[in-house]
């Protein structure tokens, strides 16, 4: 981020707590100057930006002024989705929003990939280079089958965070956080067996109970305090359900955090009808509250909750370093992890551990979460300025992930086919739900920096939904 | 390997190859050493090495006369596993295999790694530290789903050495042939289905289908020329088998290399009963003849062999690369894989790319099917001087690995607990087998160079065996 874009975001921060109020004079350029230590030139950048984001309004020969504050949009009720257990579909679409991965020319909207042009992150990549040099056997051998002792000692420290309790022993590491619920799922569930998920819900989940033949029930999910319980319950009673997938802490896609409350009434739920509780907590280090939000697993008993994250979003996906704590299901999870995937990479095991050793991960994570929450406001100020009225729009506790509900008809999936002709790819909300729903939804990255580039590409999106919503208007005749 | 032992392995070959006959005198030290150029002390070196090994016997001031050839101990004959599908067990001992893993004080006769201390594989490493310093962006971001295409490439490239024309698209890069075979597995067979096997097979793959709860029917198999094609052909007549599993070349644990009309004869049998081959080529570059064997995959013509394999056995396992050519299954592999494992670790795979291309991998690997052979002859000369007789040892056509049976009574499970203690790790026959037949065979690793440290531990290993076989006659008083 540059000096005046970080100005500008400390300046919309100001408007939104309400430090300047609507309608209000803000400070003289040279004012401004002087305090923040910066150049005239930089200021005027600012102002300039923030008036780009109609956020604040130049009057010829006085100065700038906040705008008349434009309404938030509302956040999305609590979804609907199909109350009984289907088959997962969607893979089609799935492929295509991955088939655009490293397309240097593509504006990945729609992606789930961190930042990583960040300063932050040399101290990892110098670290690969010299376990490579200096422990080459290490690297070159099979490793444990559990993961590196070094690793799962770190990872055990990050989970204190989270509140839980769990010793290097009872750590298992993976191939991600994906293979970490691939490994969880295969340890508990049999083809034919029914999961609940939260709706919506991260599509790479939903492809893995698809591909293992599990069936999904779509729980109702509210935007701002997650799965609802009492919807949860009566599926309970209803079918034979073997566990839940929970993202708990800075959803994907919809950017709650789970209540404690809330936290501690499912687990109990849980062990009323005895079933498992699949935590998914690879967002929950980004949470723009400090101290990070606890876990479900920090509550856990009876070792019924398994734990599985990565480093993929606070630190970086190419790692592939995962893991699980899965509790009682430890032995299962152990087989499970020789039987579908085997032994892990040494090298980035290695590199990893010392990044969290060494004091870098926490550094580059507070930086992140920061970042990423600036981000979000400014996305969040843009799509109230390049998309049309009506939508409902998350507020996003952490992470960085936005989520958008377009009136009804307005369909994504097409207009994302259209997009990704003008090299713009986003992710159409169906890919989150089993079923199909949320074809009038979309979730957008804002780790993507919002740069000249990206905020055209925004516009474009909403040029794109203008349109849509424009000629279904004219279909209906209204 | 030191000049010495070079000069002793090539002496050796000579006596085996009948070239200097039993009884005949070898050529003096004097004359070796001008032949050789290397010193006399080397060449007494080597003459007392190869004495040890009893294969050549000292006469005082007359010189070295070729030993009175001891019989070769015959090979296993065919096996005779159960003829019905089994659930796999096993799991605990493999787990006490695995759990040695990266104990610098146990010899690792039981593993089935290849020797990693080895020159040729510095551009590996640096390549690592090379890629992780000039390209972190690509290798901190999420790959392609597939693997990378210049590694796909070079993939392609080894697959012609055996005779399959497979183009890079139809290839997934994969975490190790253990990932490729799991997921291979997970694409064509579901719960509750029958899968053929050699007998004995690798415990990896066994293990893997008692993960997926595939039953697993052990076929008969010859040490020399592989599976009984009669026998998997009565098999199929009687079960609703989905496919066979088969290692052909250099297999794990036997050794043999299926010859090509039998090969052919599979395949078509494959096609007859329309069954599924899982081909597990990799031991396949580590063939004592050149050019390499080929593969069932090359004489495929309907899609129906996923050739499975990696870079572990002939480079390095700690690269976790692998790959399967899926054939017709190519779809559903690429979302099982999206299911199962989702995305590979860049760094490894752009490494792994560059050392084929630069030439590095066909140079180590050439090196390396020498060493191999000749550790293999090594071996086998001291087994003979170690082990009691009335032992069937393997000819290994290729690989690293020998297969021995001792007599029905001696138990290879509780001699490898007693050899534990003494820091020696072994792996019994029972692993390689569904049903834990084999306790009386054992598994040598011969990629663990011949020096003093492993003899010993060898010799010990031959005393346990001789003292099982002792108290065996003693029970059964005899
Ligand atoms: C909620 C959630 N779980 C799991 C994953 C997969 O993570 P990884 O890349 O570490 O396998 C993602 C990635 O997008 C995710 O958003
Ligand atoms: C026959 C066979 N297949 C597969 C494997 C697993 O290979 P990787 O380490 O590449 O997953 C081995 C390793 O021992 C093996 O011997």
């Amino acid at each position: 981020m540059t000096r005046y874009q970080h100005l500008a975001n400390l300046l919309a921060e100001r408007i939104e707590q309400g430090l300047y109020r609507s309608g209000e004079r803000l400070p003289s350029v040279r004012t401004l100057s002087q305090e923040h230590g910066v150049s005239i030139s930089t200021i005027q950048q600012a102002y300039r930006l923030l008036e780009n984001l109609q956020l604040i309004t130049p009057l010829p020969r006085s100065g700038y002024f906040v705008s008349p504050r434009k309404a938030q949009p509302p956040v999305p009720a609590m979804t609907r989705p199909v109350q009984r257990p289907v088959e997962v579909s969607q893979w089609d679409e799935v492929m295509t929003l991955l088939d655009t991965r490293g397309d240097k020319n593509v504006v990945p909207f729609g992606s789930g990939s961190p930042d990583l042009d960040q300063p932050g992150l040399k101290p990892l990549w110098r670290e690969i280079s010299r376990v490579a040099q200096h422990q080459p056997e290490a690297v070159m051998s099979y490793d444990m089958l559990t993961g590196r002792q070094e690793l799962r000692e770190q990872i055990a420290r990050l989970m204190l965070d989270g509140g839980a309790v769990v010793s290097p022993d009872e750590i298992v590491v993976t191939s991600g956080c994906h293979g970490a619920l691939a490994i969880a799922l295969l340890s508990v569930c049999k083809a034919g067996d029914i999961v609940a998920v939260e709706s919506p819900s991260y599509h790479g989940t939903m492809q893995m109970l698809r591909g293992f033949d599990i069936k999904a029930i779509e729980i109702p999910t509210d935007s701002q305090t997650g799965i609802s319980i009492e919807a949860l319950e009566m599926a309970l009673e209803q079918w034979p359900i073997k566990g839940v997938i929970l993202v708990p802490n800075c959803n994907n896609p919809l950017g709650f955090i789970m209540p404690d409350s809330r936290k501690r009434q499912i687990l109990s739920l849980a062990q009323r009808h005895d079933i498992v509780i699949f935590e998914d907590d690879i967002y929950g280090e980004l949470a723009a509250a400090y101290p990070r939000p606890s876990t479900i697993k920090s509550y856990d008993v009876d070792g019924r909750v398994l734990l599985c994250s990565s480093i993929t979003k606070s630190v970086a996906p190419g790692m592939r370093v995962g893991w699980i704590a899965p509790g009682r299901y430890y032995d299962r999870v152990v087989h499970m992890k020789y039987a579908a995937s085997s032994f892990g990479v040494p090298a980035t095991q290695m590199a990893v551990a010392s990044f969290i050793r060494d004091g870098h991960y926490h550094r580059h994570v507070r930086r992140m979460r920061q970042i990423y929450q600036q981000n979000m406001e400014t996305y969040t100020c843009l799509v109230r300025q390049y998309f049309p009225c009506g939508i409902c729009m998350t507020r996003p506790q952490g992470g960085f992930l936005l989520w958008l509900e377009l009136p009804e008809d307005v369909d994504m999936v097409s207009v994302s086919k259209q997009l990704r002709l003008q090299n713009i790819q986003i992710a159409p909300g169906s890919l989150f739900s089993a079923s199909g729903k949320y074809r009038n939804c979309l979730r957008i990255n804002c780790a993507l920096p919002p740069n000249e580039r990206n905020r055209n590409a925004l516009k474009q999106i909403g040029e794109a939904v203008q349109g849509a919503m424009e000629h279904f208007a004219i279909v209906r005749g209204t």
